[in-house]
């Protein structure tokens, strides 16, 4: 009985998650994207110790500095940049990409332009959604974020890390498109390297925020439907004094 | 001397006022855009008694109805629907606009496509922005308030609305795009009908939204450009749910 039990549940879950797949392809209707439903996962380091300076230093408006030179003693080996948890792990920034696949499970996924479809958005913060995005011949961390930067009221933080050098990242754009009930929101930016700190970043707020308000306008049915685009940069046109 | 100094002070703010004009059309670089420097207005009415009603019935999840049929005789009647005073006027929708114009000294712009350069973000809120803005036949209401919905935590809230129905409202969308530093944010929706509360808007975060450091990024010298363009709406190509 308990076997029938599991089976039926397991049932409902696939015709949940084909569901919520149609969805997101009808609310973005451009064939062939790649439409990934991404689970959410409570944070287990929220303010990590490795990023405490670099948040200080910016409350005080200083640049941050999460590179972390002085720990390391390779300059070319990098730390563990998984946003989840506090890992010991250090290694050259080719091999993040493995790490962060085997030893956190983070999916990866190819194409141009993919859906991200963040579910579960009424859970408590902080909870992260978290993929790998493969494009143009590198790979970028998508972080949608949720935390209560002033307790009580939850905000939702998007954005893309290039898994490179500042350098490399300069050479890209990247967009985040909601789109629902004739609405529309978008938010285009240079990605930031893997090397800052993706949660400084969230505290600059130099990211795609959402007010709970705005993302239940968004969200149907307890999900989140992100689109996502990644270009070579080039000069916005309309942006002459840059 | 008295004399020089003012005449000094006077040719300082219009060398600083063709300044920011200047760099507002340098940052919305297409040809023939109307950039209007609108000044900040310190709110006199900040939970008008007239929304008041309106606004605890959406705390409650209850439809707003800011329509004031029962306090208004003759149902063609609209009350005064500048945000910022209380005002008894009541009037034909088609008198608004002279209204706004004549009692509270709103500006009207003409285009398709204009530039809203707010200046003076940093003042404290509530302070508002407003413009009126005549295209496609129709007049449009657009409000820029610095709010703090959490104490302490001042944020930016932009909408426009129709001078007309919602039945009207309902033939256009409206775009706010914010363009600097490498960084670009687009809102588009239908404009909501005046006869709707803006302040019911604001607070239902139904509208384009900025936190203080967003705004930040996206300000030059302590103003904020702002681009807006109205068309007649139809379906987004890529909202088949709609």
């Amino acid at each position: 009985m308990l076997f029938l039990t599991q089976c039926f549940g397991a049932v409902l879950d696939l015709i949940h998650l084909r569901f919520q797949h149609y969805k997101a392809k009808r609310v973005f209707s451009a064939a062939g994207q790649l439409v990934c439903v991404v689970n959410p996962t409570h944070s287990l380091k929220y303010a990590p110790a490795r990023c405490a300076a670099a948040q200080a230093s910016t409350e005080q408006g200083i640049l941050p500095a999460c590179h972390h030179h002085e720990a390391v003693h390779d300059p070319q080996l990098v730390p563990c940049t998984c946003p989840l948890f506090s890992c010991p792990w250090e290694g050259h920034l080719e091999v993040v990409v493995a790490h962060l696949r085997q030893t956190h499970r983070i999916n990866i996924l190819q194409g141009a332009e993919i859906v991200f479809l963040a579910t579960d958005m009424h859970l408590p913060a902080p909870t992260d959604w978290i993929i790998m995005h493969s494009c143009l011949g590198h790979q970028f961390l998508l972080v949608l974020r949720k935390q209560e930067k002033y307790e009580g009221h939850p905000q939702f933080f998007a954005t893309m890390m290039l898994i490179g050098t500042p350098t490399q990242a300069n050479n890209f754009t990247y967009r985040l498109e909601l789109n629902r009930n004739q609405r529309r929101l978008k938010w285009e930016a240079t990605p930031r390297s893997i090397l800052e700190c993706v949660d400084s970043v969230i505290s600059d707020g130099d990211c795609l925020v959402l007010n709970t308000s705005l993302a239940q306008l968004f969200s149907d049915n307890g999900s989140l439907a992100i689109g996502i685009a990644i270009t070579t940069s080039k000069v916005h046109s309309s942006e002459a004094e840059m």
